[in-house]
């Protein structure tokens, strides 16, 4: 039914619409109850739950002309999935509370479910219920919850890094953000844009990569979480603010520095991130690029599992983030400044 | 800081501010990690988790003219906790997701995290965690997700009464929606007036009762959810959307009729809700107010715990609601309806 609205069905006829979207992902044997009572019941057979929450505000996180309620769905839940993997913990359920301009097309609605069902489905996490408001003229909400089990590990925490410790990386650097500055640039792809064909070229197949990456969070390393804390990893963190940033708290958490090492950071800027945005602006975005959603982890020496690239080492020293020595010249994500 | 505003601060900054207002909600035992981790980690004993999220969005749920930060923060927790409740669970945590205009004064941010943490204090919940964005001009959304422990007991699901089941309530009927209704018609109480004097008549009194409920959601029975659970009650359910809309959804989950007893109604409308709105009024809004996170549960007969009150019935028939055998007259709340 296009065009029709959120205003136009009852909450009864909105749920109608979007449940059957979730089937698939409301049913694992770890469920005992799911939507559609007053709370969902979940099996927690370790005796312990991981629980996070990250939230996307249209206008703010998305543009409707640039992502797909689709694309948005599938971001919201990387986002939180990348939490519950950061602690070494694999998810084991997700809730989702949306408030939404009544005027909102219910295609838009039932996209935004197709994109956190499909999300849901590839991580085999059950959506265990939600919450639908209304809200002012233009306003979209979206907060996933995320629920995940640690099967007896310890979490792995920010402050567990240990001087020696080598610094590494599951995932892309800088691609989300490289994407955002080709779409601010007005050289992006949106999801309105036709796919590049066969014969596109490595230009425009790099930034049909980044873009893409920046609309939908690409697919984030989400099973090495576990994997670094079977290894052994002392601390972990995602890359939702930028790698410097984001190292800097798990620096200043575990109150030893980071050092980087400029050519490993080279390396990671190498490829499609180079290819759509020169050398310099690639390696700026392998620093301070955010929402990539990558896990950062800190091993003992001898101790980065295969398919982790080492980016650097911890030392004694003030807490901070230095590439070569020096403090690089980079800023992350702030939510409440211009 | 008065006239400080969101824009003003970092999030550092601000999550300064907001953390030691949470004290002494963050460290019982069974938390492993509160906030400031990419997730916490809650303590499950039993082995399962009860899940909920509930929301309030500006300008729809609450008014600031009507409602302070600090009403609103108690008023989100309460929504949240009467689900976990209406399962028969006691509470083990909460989370915040929070989307506010840059323009918003930091010291309406304080002062709902203030009423969330005095929300939590008082049910013995930490908060564990939390997410901050950014939002449109006007707009401010808060989001919270309840986690509870249901101590090995059934949960206690909406579609489990069986025919000659006894229909009782635990707390108030109506207070809320009959509070709306006078604050509607500028006859109400908001954050902004005087509270009534000791010498203050029945009717301010009782208006002042009302609006306060409203704005707060008072204090809601959460302990009788899991009395209830203990007791046998075969299903249950919490006041949110109105006494008949709710016991409806319980009546079609467990496919039988559920009679309510008009003299039973009427003694729930006497006091302060006839007092302040008349008798008529106050009847309808026993059977239609919403936000009143009560809770409704039908028990074998005989089985009723002390302090609930008996409304009616369950019965063979088509699945609904009557009052004295006839169809009430009542609508509840729809969300994207105007």
């Amino acid at each position: 039914m296009p065009g029709t609205r959120l205003r136009d069905l009852s909450e009864g006829e909105l749920l109608a619409r979007i449940f059957p979207l979730l089937h698939g992902t409301t049913g694992p044997a770890h469920v005992h109850l799911g939507p559609g009572d007053d709370a969902a019941v979940l099996a927690a057979p370790s005796g312990a739950v991981v629980l996070t929450t990250d939230s996307m505000v249209r206008e703010r996180d998305w543009r409707d002309d640039w992502s797909s309620g689709h694309e948005v769905g599938r971001k919201v839940v990387a986002q939180n999935l990348a939490d519950i993997a950061a602690m070494g913990a694999v998810p084991t359920g997700l809730l989702i509370a949306l408030a939404a301009d009544p005027r909102t097309e219910v295609e838009w609605a039932v996209e935004l479910t197709a994109g956190i069902a499909q999300a849901a489905r590839a991580a085999g996490t059950p959506v265990l219920g939600g919450d639908l408001s209304s809200a002012g003229p233009g306003t979209i909400f979206v907060a996933i919850t995320a629920v995940g089990d640690l099967a007896g590990r310890p979490p792995v925490r920010r402050d567990g890094a240990r001087p020696g410790d080598v610094v590494a990386v599951a995932g892309t650097l800088g691609r989300s953000g490289g994407g955002l500055q080709l779409l601010l640039a007005g050289r992006g792809r949106t999801h309105l844009d036709p796919r590049p064909d066969a014969g596109a070229s490595p230009l425009e197949r790099a930034v049909d990569e980044l873009c893409r990456v920046h609309r939908t969070a690409g697919e984030p390393p989400f099973a090495e979480g576990p994997r670094a804390a079977d290894a052994g990893a002392t601390a972990m963190i995602d890359v939702s603010d930028g790698l410097v940033r984001d190292l800097g708290r798990l620096a200043r958490a575990s109150g030893l520095r980071v050092e980087l090492s400029g050519r490993a950071l080279a390396a990671e800027a190498a490829g499609a991130l180079t290819d759509a945005l020169g050398a310099d602006e690639a390696l700026r975005q392998v620093l301070s690029g955010g929402e990539e959603h990558s896990l950062v982890a800190t091993f003992p020496p001898g101790g980065v599992p295969a398919g982790w690239r080492v980016l650097g080492a911890c030392v004694v020293g003030e807490p901070g983030v230095l590439v070569d020595g020096v403090e690089p010249d980079v800023l992350g994500w702030d939510h409440f400044r211009p």
